[in-house]
């Protein structure tokens, strides 16, 4: 086990907590910092408690190192109490083009990044969207019926997403991506805050620079619960990240 | 942190490793056991390396417990040698139907289960495939072309299942069967062994008793690692699970 801090800029939170991608980010980050593979390929996290901004701690364990991957173990909390775990098998993204790519995995139709809204980083009650700072994100309208307040009833959200801030295009980023885009239960004529209980991510390739496009879809939602899973392709059409959440909503 | 000691039973072994489903079901009964929520709803299972028949030692942590879940940890090794680590949120699976169900969601069409063929128990050499003993699962034939020797190249397994040993439809049983079908890989012309690396499930409602239907696909298979996602639907054709993994392969 060893012990680091990282800082979780107040500036990635949305109303008084942390996002979540960007919190995986910094985590996964800390865990493969001076290790032996460079890249993250699977990444789970149960969030137990919601972060606040400002510096956290974490314990790392490696917990094997192989051949072609190492696992690490992160454990993550603040003042004692525990807000994250994260489980990290990292190794090498393959360069090589796909063998095998299925129908249901290819870039959704879309209109251009300049047909599509810029999503908005206020809150209805003037809360912070962090991500929206950060982000350069483009809404497609035709998911989007909730910001005129004409829900479609679609368990879908997709948009274009680009770094708004200068960082880097690398695997870390799509973890951030990959949680960006609003939550579908919007669409759906629920509001509220829809909390990640569960967040497991493949990384699948390093992306090209450009855009990204995300298309996060839920497949159930009910009882409380649902499940978004959103898939990230690069400009060149690539399936870069599949991230899939078990999320938490209540009927408001 | 607490330990105990599970058996894993021979009988489940795929040549002479453990069946990756049973293993988790195994550790994840192990980790509920006692506690104040009866079942899980989200799993994380990074596998480290293949555990082997016999005795393994499970630690069990409690990183948090809520109001409406629990956040468990499972540290599992045999000798000393680290098998798995396992992220548990347990809660009480909700009763009532859910609010919305996205078309991609519908249980596939399927020729009935006197129409499909019984998975083989032998390896073509010989080995033991114990999830077939325990298992009963039938096997679409539209899906399984490498069987006569003329794979379909598509990522895709269907499959009927049930318990044959009479064990109890209970969620810990979703988890073996969320991994109980074939690699999608064999009908894409590749063969050998596709180790889990990571396998996250989403358990969403009790199945109600008989047949479950498994489909299972990949969507990008290429430079050595794949995606595979398996949906369950129970006989009413309510999606009850969803186990998505990443899993490594060679070419042969």
């Amino acid at each position: 086990m060893s012990g680091t801090t990282i800082d979780l800029d107040p500036s990635w939170s949305i109303g008084d907590k942390i996002h979540g991608g960007y919190l995986l980010a910094e985590v996964v980050r800390a865990a493969l910092e001076g290790g032996d593979y460079p890249h993250p390929l699977g990444v789970s996290a149960h969030f137990a408690s919601a972060p606040d901004p400002g510096a956290a701690d974490v314990e790392i364990e490696l917990l094997r190192s192989g051949r072609r991957v190492e696992f690490l173990r992160a454990h993550l909390s603040q003042g004692g109490t525990h807000r994250a775990e994260v489980l990290i098998t990292a190794g090498t993204l393959p360069d090589e083009a796909p063998r095998y790519v299925s129908a249901d995995a290819a870039p959704p139709e879309m209109p251009s990044p300049d047909e599509c809204g810029r999503s908005i980083a206020e809150t209805p009650t003037g809360g912070r969207i962090g991500p929206a700072l950060h982000l350069d994100m483009r809404l497609d309208p035709a998911t989007t019926g909730w910001i005129r307040k004409e829900p479609t009833g679609q368990g879908v959200v997709r948009a274009w997403i680009r770094p708004g801030d200068g960082s880097p295009i690398d695997p870390y980023w799509l973890l951030i991506a990959g949680d960006a885009p609003p939550p579908v239960t919007f669409d759906l004529g629920l509001r509220g805050w829809v909390p990640t209980i569960t967040l497991d991510a493949h990384i699948r390739a390093l992306p090209a620079p450009g855009w990204l496009i995300a298309e996060q879809k839920a497949q159930v939602v009910g009882g409380g619960w649902l499940d978004e899973t959103c898939t990230l392709w690069d400009e060149t059409g690539r399936l870069v990240a599949s991230l899939r959440q078990l999320a938490g909503y209540k009927e408001v």
